[in-house]
């Protein structure tokens, strides 16, 4: 019973000291030849190698190192094996971190400022305080709770939108496709936190820029394909939108010379808004398999049908 | 009895609206022609004219329109009136929005992917988490206290300067010169947030910059005077610090063609992290006119010889 990682060094010997110390009856492996693959029932890496119900034949836990699994469309889960996506808490503090940093940017209009800085241009703005804006977030999962629970002592006006109806103290929360149309109506700040699936793949084109306010802000720390990028550069260039954190972009990394790059009022970043810390996803993995070695479910098992 | 505010039309025709509702009985004076400067016991302005003891023999109150009252320096102050500054919760609120903003900038690295941006250099950057990182403000007042608190969910390790020793929970108060070397050993990301006194006057200088760890981050929402602009662009360009967010310089406006404006790891704003709000600014200054009325002190007098 061996648990395998495939992953960067610095990872993988974090991985190895945790589980020595807190899982010494579970194998560790820390490299495909580690471990003899039909020994491996819990094996975690980013992408899979194709066939893997045939190189594995008794993986019972397949653990994607990040908080997505858009990546692993198309592997071959084997029959019985359960996929899951990382929960922990070093990814969620990142990720929060960097929406609210996001969130307060558009709100004291930092892209503006750094345009006018770029022209060496001292102008101030209109003042807008908290409760004059709306922050609408696009997915209430974890780590869109963990923004909310963030931005909610800042006195902004809190919205939300998720597949299924959720209550949410202190959230106007929507669902469905005429929740989100009346939610972005009022959102002066939109975040997208959403999984990709096929049903949010383009979710943020022209026609929901268009039903935002004029003035209003993106903060796109999702998937590079929730994002028509012409769409958001031409929404950007009518003033209809004013400025954008995008952090994932379609395809990574961003090629040179595209307009996303150079848009005055876009903040690009690398796709560093998330990343799962070794530490605290060593431990979150060794409490999903002891879930499952007590016969329960596993924390961020995915539904293969939703896809997240 | 009349109060007397000197200011652009939106904020006096809001006070003048909010006096009328709250405070009748005192008379309101929105331009100096409105009212015979005798009758002025309370005045309202960001500077005010030379002689004022002379020009207004009966003032009791003296208003300034922002937090800081370093813009009045050398105004004679008739013999028993009291000076006011600024304390509301409009400006406390912009302030620490744009603190946060700040910090959460340098903690998430956004002047290096900013630069990284400018040259299409799509790289990460090493992951760092907020447990992992000292904020240090100087100035525990009231915006310092709202930063505290704003900070204090997202799991930095915080520590604060003060002229005087405080106790704040959760916080490593300091003060004094020999705490303010403990602070900086340890502080990754500074804030300033001070008043501009005879003694903070240059106190963000080449001296203290190399206290600070290599790498370390400066947040200054004070005022132009407490930074010697020079020594922080020397740290910045040998590497020392990493990145800085500025809302104050020296001149304001910053003139066109200074280093602050194009170094890659400055962003520069043109002083607006605070700016009071005229509706509770209104309804804070009715309170202080009670308060002064029923023979209390006002909240914000300032003690001349400390200058705040």
């Amino acid at each position: 019973m061996t648990f395998q990682i495939l992953s960067y060094p610095g990872r993988v010997e974090t991985f190895r000291r945790i589980f020595g110390r807190d899982m010494p009856e579970v194998g560790f492996a820390g490299s495909v030849e580690e471990a003899d693959p039909a020994d491996v029932r819990y094996l975690m890496a980013w992408t899979f190698p194709d066939n893997l119900a045939t190189r594995y034949p008794n993986l019972e836990l397949i653990f994607s190192t990040g908080a997505g699994i858009d990546q692993i469309t198309g592997v071959d889960i084997p029959p019985g094996a359960k996929l899951v996506r990382m929960i922990e808490e070093g990814v969620t503090t990142l990720v929060r971190d960097y929406v609210v940093m996001g969130v307060l940017g558009l709100h004291r209009d930092l892209p503006a400022f750094l345009a006018q800085q770029r022209q060496e241009v001292w102008k101030t703005r209109d003042f807008v305080w908290p409760d004059q804006r709306q922050v609408g977030i696009l997915g209430l999962g974890e780590l869109g709770m963990a923004t909310v629970h963030a931005l909610r002592p800042f006195g902004f006006n809190l919205a939300g939108w998720s597949r299924t109806q959720k209550t949410i103290e202190g959230v106007d929360c929507y669902h469905g496709a005429d929740g989100l149309a009346a939610m972005l109506a009022k959102t002066d700040i939109l975040v997208c936190l959403l999984p990709l699936t096929a049903e949010t793949r383009h979710i943020l084109n022209a026609e929901l820029f268009a039903q935002l306010p004029k003035g209003a802000g993106l903060v796109h720390a999702g998937r590079g394909g929730h994002l028509d990028q012409d769409a958001l550069l031409d929404s950007l260039d009518s003033g209809h939108l004013s400025g954008a954190f995008v952090d994932v972009t379609d395809p990574e990394p961003l090629p040179t010379g595209h307009r996303l790059w150079s848009h005055p009022h876009v903040v690009l970043t690398p796709h560093i808004a998330g990343h799962s810390r070794p530490e605290s996803a060593a431990e979150a993995t060794i409490a999903n398999i002891r879930r499952h070695l007590a016969g329960e479910l596993p924390k961020g098992v995915v539904d293969i049908r939703h896809g997240y």
